[in-house]
């Protein structure tokens, strides 16, 4: 084997992730140079201030990040800053330096990952972003190399931490929403402004690269359905649980004949799933393809050493791939010529085309017939009723029916809700929560 | 992107596993090549008869897999024959004639692989073995490449599906292990002979081959402790249940100051962990790093299909890696230099050596003194005590005493149960069952 010169990294941004990495590169050296079969040293780490728990001592530093992407030394720049637009002009100045990048910005992948992964093919260099999707996880390497021989039918994950602390704390001690959000905020697993993670921005983004990996398709984020947990009622968690559901906040992709689902909301599972016994901020994710069948990857899905974990597997495959000619290595998006299939990609399908059952939640006047103009409604729009608990209402008070549907079209669904609200009998608007019973052939 | 010539696959061995990759790589043809940048194309199968599920109208057939190994048209032997000699023949074969080989048998590379690497390396060419180990689960390509940046601290598996059906269905039934392991034999989820699956040889292969990759060590298969599931009883099962434990045949090797453990034993684990919660003939995997912390790998780990996706996803790589120079690559075993480390490598330790918690089942006379002479034995070989379960007896019968102790060395114990043994009040063997809360810094 050639002895190869050392890796030069630079590290731009020394925030949770960017020290947990720095720190990682320094303790595991050693034990990461022998995989590599190179040495990766930190050639410079560009950071707006130092961070009390790296041990910078004889690092070269620099306020601008953007001179590490100028560097001529560095061979690698790992972008750690977060956000879009500083990221993105970063990302696109490095590769037009013909720099390799590894990132672990999912916001950024998911937005402008198609102008990036095509200025970094033109320049033939590496993108990476293990660390963009579930944190430590091996996941996109899981899908895009480890289950290459697939045709991947569907995905299904636990993919945002702050939402599954706030459900699994919902559910384990019912509490309210806002109570546990509080509790997450405090115990900084929840921003101060928590909108990204509670209403399932971040699941998408996440979601759409797993997408485009799992089929080929384009990174298509402003074409995700994202619903959040926000409207989540400890009534609602604990009629799921009797029914024998868990609750949990997953991004869903299913290939379907018609296109490719896309979405993120809340979902009833079968509460024997692997995927509804994760809990707290641990991530998961559950891959169904055609010849492996269900696999499922669970870890840490955020974290300072976590997402350090997938930054450094990503700068090991940086490393190896420099050894080559770059003739040929993986795709950024696992599959070649994803934009080049023009008609013939399938399409992201809008939400009301996807199929899927439902659990409903709504309260009815109690008076005669009430049952019978609620299912004939759903009747109408060709919905059948597999499972319903109707409560024993005190004299003249409003009676709760909670129902779980077959699988229906969105379309559907959204008709019956409307009529069933336009009930004089039906008071309020009605809580739907789809569910996913996550079948090996599903 | 270079056009690049299609790879041509030489397949050997035409049984469950033969079959599977040649159906997957046909029906998935397309999806493959556009993965792997240029097709896959099955150049020549060799088999000792036909397999009625592959359709090999066209196909290339030879009775003498060593015709394969000797064909200069091919890329890439596929190893599927199984067994021990002719496998090892034909790898060797294959690679002197400079073919890279993907091969799905864990007894090949558990015991013959130090000496077949050896022989690759020198020839330049690929030993890709992903389906060795738990079917189509990617964990040598998640522990090799993405927990990279990690120093492995521990892993435990459920590595042996046969293993698991069996202590699955005594669990969820309350029946005997003999009762089971006909229904599994009927069902073809075990061999006549099941020695293989249930004495844990089987996962000793896989074990040994994890912990190479985990820790950079040589192949030590005849170092593992195997121990099976053959005397695991019902009333164990229960005993471990109202302790709140599930009793799981585990692969685990832990890195410790002292060396490496490696065992295959029967192991009490807290029933609320994800591993102690899958069941039937599925496989699952933790891997704990020291900056990823725990992670977990779940599917199917047998299988026509299942084994072929980890076949097909080597054929990927080998593919991708043979449109380089081969100046570098991913280390066969993860690590440069394993079998260079002289002294300086970590030893596999004794199994006296290891350390861990015990459950212990004894039947005692009911008489006066018999728990302090039981306790006084534990005490003195500096094992404590931390739950104790004494069923009443009727009179002059034998009683049965149920311990879960604390952390100790094996010795210690070995030492503690010869003594409880020879004890006049004790009756019969004492039953030892050990116990691993795979807590997260365990």
């Amino acid at each position: 084997m050639t002895t190869l010169e050392p890796v030069k990294v630079g590290i731009c941004g020394l925030g949770t992730v960017g020290s947990g990495t720095f720190n990682v590169l320094m303790r595991n050296a050693d034990e990461i140079a022998r995989r590599a079969g190179r040495p990766l040293v930190v050639e410079q780490v560009g950071a707006r201030r130092d961070n009390p728990d790296c041990d910078l001592t004889g690092i070269n530093i620099t306020r601008d990040v953007f001179e590490v992407a100028r560097n001529p030394e560095i061979d690698v720049v790992v972008e750690l800053i977060g956000g879009y637009d500083v990221a993105r002009q970063l990302v696109l100045e490095a590769i037009d330096n013909g720099k390799h990048v590894v990132t672990a910005n999912k916001a950024l992948i998911a937005v402008h990952g198609n102008e990036i992964f095509q200025a970094a093919a033109e320049k033939g260099v590496i993108v990476a972003f293990e660390a963009a999707v579930a944190g430590g996880i091996p996941v996109i390497k899981s899908l895009r190399e480890g289950l290459g021989g697939n045709k991947i039918q569907w995905l299904a994950g636990i993919i945002n931490g702050t939402g599954n602390f706030i459900l699994t704390h919902m559910s384990e001690d019912g509490r309210d929403f806002d109570d546990v959000l509080a509790e997450a905020q405090a115990l900084g697993y929840a921003e101060a402004d928590p909108t990204f993670d509670v209403e399932g921005i971040d699941a998408a983004h996440k979601l759409t690269i797993l997408a485009s990996i799992a089929y080929g398709v384009p990174l298509q984020f402003e074409k995700a359905y994202t619903e959040g947990i926000s409207q989540i009622t400890s009534e609602d968690i604990e009629q799921a649980d009797n029914l024998g559901y868990t609750i949990k906040h997953l991004g869903i992709s299913c290939r379907t004949e018609e296109g490719i689902e896309l979405r993120v909301h809340p979902t009833l599972l079968p509460k024997q799933r692997l995927l509804a016994n994760v809990h707290g901020v641990k991530n998961a994710i559950e891959i169904m393809g055609d010849a492996v069948g269900p696999t499922l990857y669970y870890g840490a899905g955020a974290g300072a050493e976590p997402t350090a974990s997938a930054v450094v597997a990503d700068l090991l495959d940086v490393a190896r791939d420099m050894a080559t000619e770059h003739k040929y290595r993986t795709p950024y998006l696992a599959f070649s010529g994803i934009n080049e299939q023009g008609e013939a990609a399938p399409q992201v399908l809008p939400m009301e085309n996807i199929v899927t059952a439902y659990y409903l939640r709504l309260q009815a006047v109690d008076r005669p017939g009430v049952l019978a103009r609620v299912a004939s409604i759903l009747s109408e729009q060709g919905i059948s009723i597999e499972a319903l608990i109707q409560k024993e209402a005190t004299e003249g008070e409003l009676v709760p029916i909670i129902m779980m549907t077959h699988r229906t079209r969105e379309s559907s669904m959204n008709e019956a809700i409307r009529q069933l609200e336009a009930l004089a009998d039906v008071a309020g608007s009605v809580t739907r929560i789809r569910v996913e019973n996550l079948d090996d052939n599903a």
